[in-house]
């Protein structure tokens, strides 16, 4: 290979797409060989016909950015055609997409939020619905998806937090794993349908500084490996994950993109890992241009190369810079070497020069299946968490609704989260009542009750908050209209503009405060001071402080971003087609106060407030049934192990209502003593079970040696003796006890 | 030395006084040598007669637990006679007491409160103030200190912070340093007058997780190193602490006690500290009973020893196990010789055994002298901060105060702050303000208008808040009072119960919310509403999100806590015979939804929320006068220096306006570029200057190799070539900038 030839697979395409296309959108060999003559190794979003903003935005902005599957499949056909046959080595692109909750494309089914899925606690779910998902991004010729993410969540300020499996380590990890399963199956050379996947952001991208996006993270080296690595490490150990992408942020001092600690000892060193780091979208640009880090973009270039990135996205603009830098010497080949190895090595054992080209004839009908659709409504289904539920308001009879009102702006328009595409069809709460009102015979009226912004586009700016004034109109509507109603639906939140990616100190996403925005607690005071059974649907992105509503609602679900079926699915919670069997995925503060909040605090944290409680409105793994559930204490076969042995736990859960549900069954396990000091409650195993009224079954987990490990003063995981508790049930702050001692090894 | 000597030298008696004492409070050799047949180390707060709690309270709790000025005199010179006549080896103890604002003891002179004496910026004041204090226990016979505290704070929730010097790591060395030469002098052995100095808390106790006490800390090494540890570096490296107290915080996992990286590797080893080491109360047995990273009190007390520690306090419970575990060779003897052999050089290099005894005769006269009350009043004027003045209201008239009404329970009952010792005579606003009044002929009326508890002894509980319906009835009363009226001066804020050290889960002392408490909101609303001139006072103990005040007080002053001269300093400041000076230590947040909040930011941080701002309240350094100043662009004598060179650094200051005033002229220093990120701005010196009208002042500064220095990515203090930003003005936001370029080294 030629230099040329190598740092051009290391470079990426995306805004200078249309330079390589015709005036009809389609691709032109032509132009690409003559932009292109020393091939290249990625192309962005094959999705996009056309991109003409600094960041494209991925939702309906009125542009017809977007292709539908069959063009996109004629596209990247047509891309791979043109590096096959005309290149001169033939190598085949990674084409990469965006694919957080599903396939971020025209036409694609979109499935719940990543931090519902992660509510359903339900890795085999997990992995369906990622399935889908690889399997309409293959079907259109993409490859590589930019997905999941599994950093570890610590601040519901932070626009991004919806795109998390929230905020503990080994959900995120579990969840994680079953994401890459889903895109990636468990072998390589990609299987018939299948992606590789991206796991990002690497690393602690979750705790940004005072909640803002992209802040500085400081943490200490051990802290870092308990709660922040320990996802990607497990993850990587236990799937065919094949790139890594770093972080926007910086940790103590060092950006993720030039972190050669992070990405060379760590991520290659001590975890093996070798595949490639993909540069997050003008991540290694940074180094020069926002950390100052770097001179020049040469310099960025060679600092994220030798630090360990391997691809340049979205435009390789420091990247276009490696071959002049070699040339002058400036630049060791060696790195470049390296880095095209992992490249071409990735590409090889994925089987990409095998692999046949999109068929466009086929696209379109493996898009949005019924399959996939009716996945997308279980899904939905099984992520919505059950907070409150007084006097078993829930399930509703319909028998019994008598007139149905519905409120809510996003009763009628559906948020469904940042990094979504346009489904075909998304779902109201309001369809599928209606659709659920006509079948069972209710009537069901729709007042609009609270609007949060004025339009509701991701990417666009300003944000346009309702006027207070018209609020107040809307409010007075709704409260005339509840007075003739029996039952009330109403659905508060945020949308896509209110909890979203901050790009830029103009493009806003994270909040200061945790309540409801604008006007809707003042709507549901409205509501609740009538006294009528409520029902309160929240389709957010961000844990909210609802105080309010976990007051007086009458029953409170939180849906997350419920996807593309949220009407359907809404219904079947509701009628009890479906029984809520969510739990949460992140501890929900009363207060901005409170942060950081999470369950796994240390000793001496969180000794209490003097003007306010220290615990949480809703604590992790929290969530409610329309059945009721009894967990024993978990059974262990020995009351004491050497380390680097196992224990085996049992715990029997029985389903001791009227109805048929689920339960996730949680473990966890509280170090008593240890070298240093550990989270005082470690999540370490779950299991989703299903039980008829009056059923029981024993779940059965092992605990194993990693999970009596410490990162000792050295920073070697060492064995930790001492005494444990083992402790499981049906949340954080609902559980039952067994010690365990760890004895040295023998 | 025998064994229990030498373990003996380690150790603190506290508790256990009483039983060294004859019924009416005297020491009793006697019962001393029964008692201590090997002698004694250190022994805790002589000036307490009786000390019946777990953790005893300083301040008035209505049990006589203080010693006179003559009865500690008299306590101290019986101890230390019996140590060097009744002990085999004749070894004079250090007798420690508390003195954060003054020496803590009844009687005693009580300045303004840490956070105050910072926010005066001028170290020669604070010099004064904490040479009285060391003269005041000097002549009691206390010779250690228990102060002060040079810890960043960075949580406003923290009940703590008062204790503080800010958030700024030169600021908190630079007022240290101007501390530790008021306690010690420049010289050993320690001068007529001084005592011996700790630096406490080490290290990063000032960022607790959450804003609660003692909450974990995560930070990493360089973020620990370039805010946390450089005060305790550069206080060390300038004056003659010989003492260093460990936090009860853990960092990433190890417990500040035990953390031999902490205080063997960087304190002792990279910094040369060659002093003690003392153990925060209860802080060695903690390895034990609270993080559990020993198994018992003397695996505690030796890994505490292991790791420097050379003293436990209060008691020694950890300590007193030291012996037995030499004797069964469960701990290295070495090391008992290496604590004793610091502290026996500590107490030679001081002068201890040289050192008269206390003078009883003495002591009364020479506590709190003229001298000492006035340098009370001079520096609560100093301290004062002028956060608003509209219409120049201030300083007022007193031909055109007319009737002045003085509200809130502070303004007659004077909170002092935490560790405060018990003043012969607090004078309260109200008093200083009715004096005024008498001299100046114009009339004086007081209305309680609001009151937060219903007792005010820092170290009581319950915190009995007054219930709101009795602050409905006294701001009923207030309003009436205030319509007679034609100038208000309303004292609002905190005091020493809801802001205070937080002991335990059960003796709480921090903050979810940061508004002012209870009721103080509504009185003031009700009172501004009337549109009459009102000033406000503020006496807390934290920066409080005083948004309601900040827009519609007309004259608002940050006070802090003041001392016992706060009447007087009140009406010094308010008539006109004080000019406020004084310059925010800390940055004062909007909400507690912004934190952390701090003006160090680092690139990236602080994108903002899209529901309300992202600058504070009120930044730091920030302070008006009653007069006005222009400061100049920084003039540089070079504009580029090479690495190891030194820049000199000229700021004109000019008084703009008509009445003598102080300004503290800033520099600050913004690198643009260079290995890893560093803070975009940081404060490197500063110099409060009293200019009269017209009058203007070239202030010098010299910017050395230190302030261009990073810890680069192998963690060595390297300097750091680049562009820096030179920046000069009023407060962290009112800054005019200079270019300087520091190139490589020759």
């Amino acid at each position: 290979m030629t230099l040329d030839e190598k740092v051009m697979q290391l470079q990426c395409i995306w805004s200078g797409k249309s330079a390589l296309q015709d005036p009809d959108g389609s691709f032109s060999p032509d132009k690409a060989s003559r932009r292109l003559p020393h091939g290249l190794g990625m192309l962005a979003r094959p999705c996009e016909r056309q991109v003409d903003v600094g960041l494209d935005v991925i939702g309906d902005t009125g542009r017809d950015v977007h292709r539908d599957a069959a063009d996109t499949a004629r596209y990247s056909g047509a891309v791979q055609r043109w590096a096959r046959e005309h290149t001169r080595l033939g190598i085949p692109l990674l084409l990469h997409e965006e694919a957080l909750h599903g396939y971020a494309a025209r036409g694609a089914t979109s499935f719940p939020q990543a931090i519902a899925l992660a509510s359903s606690f339900d890795p085999a779910l997990v992995t369906e619905v990622f399935g889908v998902a690889a399997a309409e991004m293959r079907v259109r010729g993409a490859n590589l998806a930019l997905a999941p993410v599994v950093d570890v969540a610590r601040d519901p300020r932070w626009g991004r937090i919806e795109e998390t499996f929230g905020e503990d380590p080994l959900l995120c990890a579990e969840i994680g794993k079953a994401a890459v399963r889903g895109f990636s199956g468990d072998t390589l050379p990609l299987a018939r349908g299948k992606v590789l996947a991206t796991l990002k952001h690497f690393a602690a991208y979750g705790q940004p500084e005072s909640g803002t996006n992209t802040g500085p993270v400081s943490v200490g080296e051990r802290v870092l490996r308990e709660e922040f690595l320990a996802p990607f490490e497990d993850v990587l150990a236990a799937t065919k994950a094949v790139a890594v992408m770093p972080a926007y942020n910086e940790i103590d001092g060092i950006p993720a993109h030039g972190h050669d600690w992070l990405l060379n000892r760590v991520l290659r060193g001590e975890w093996r890992f070798d595949g490639i780091v993909v540069g997050d979208y003008g991540g290694v640009g940074n180094l020069a241009n926002r950390f100052k880090v770097a001179a020049d973009l040469e310099q960025a270039a060679a600092m994220a190369l030798a630090a360990g990135v391997d691809v340049d996205t979205p435009d390789a603009r420091a990247f276009q810079k490696l071959a002049e830098g070699v040339r002058a010497g400036r630049i060791d080949i060696a790195l470049v070497d390296q880095a095209v190895a992992r490249v071409l090595r990735v590409k090889f054992e994925a089987g990409l020069f095998e692999m046949a080209d999109a068929d466009p004839a086929a696209a379109d009908a493996a898009t949005a299946t019924p399959a996939a659709i009716a996945l997308a409504r279980k899904a939905a289904a099984r992520c919505a968490v059950l907070l409150r539920n007084e006097g078993g308001l829930l399930p509703l009879g319909a028998d019994k609704v008598g007139r149905m009102l519905v409120l809510g702006t996003h009763a009628r328009d559906t948020p469904i989260g940042g990094y979504s595409g346009v489904p075909r069809k998304v779902v109201s709460v309001l369809e599928g009542l209606q659709e659920e009102g006509v079948r069972a015979g209710f009537p069901v009226a729709y007042a609009e009750g609270v609007r949060l912004t004025e339009q509701r586009i991701w990417g666009q700016d300003p944000i346009n908050f309702t006027p207070p004034e018209v609020n107040r109109r809307l409010i007075a509507e709704a409260v005339e209209a509840a007075r003739a109603a029996d039952t009330i639906v109403m659905v508060l939140g945020d949308n896509e503009m209110t909890a979203r990616e901050a790009w830029s100190e103009r493009h806003l996403g994270d909040r200061l405060g945790l309540d409801l925005l604008g006007q809707q607690n003042a709507l549901a005071q409205a509501i609740f001071d009538l006294g009528k059974p409520t029902v309160v649907l929240l389709l957010n992105g961000r844990p909210l402080s609802v105080n309010l509503l976990a007051r007086r609602a009458t029953a409170l679900i939180e849906g997350w971003y419920m996807g593309q079926e949220t009407g359907h699915a809404v219904a079947d919670l509701l009628f009890g087609r479906a029984t809520p069997g969510g739990k949460l995925p992140v501890t929900i503060a009363r207060d901005a106060g409170q942060l950081p909040v999470h369950y796994r605090t240390k000793v001496g944290a969180r000794r209490g407030y003097l003007d306010g409680p220290v615990e949480p409105l809703y604590p992790f793994g929290f969530g409610l049934s329309y059945t009721r559930f009894a967990i024993g204490a978990p059974q262990l076969d020995r009351s004491s192990i050497r380390a680097g042995e196992s224990v085996r736990v049992r715990v029997e859960v029985a389903n001791v209502g009227t109805r048929e549900g689920d339960e996730v069954v949680q473990l966890y396990l509280s170090p008593e003593s240890g070298p240093v000091t550990r989270a005082t409650l470690a999540l370490r195993a779950f299991h989703r079970v299903t039980l008829a009224p009056g059923q029981r079954r024993t779940v059965a987990f092992t605990l194993g040696p990693r999970d009596f490990h410490a990162w000792d003063r050295a920073m070697r995981r060492q064995p930790a003796p001492g005494t444990y508790q083992v402790r499981a049930g049906a949340s954080s702050v609902q559980l039952a006890s067994a010690p365990l001692r760890v004895l040295p090894a023998a």
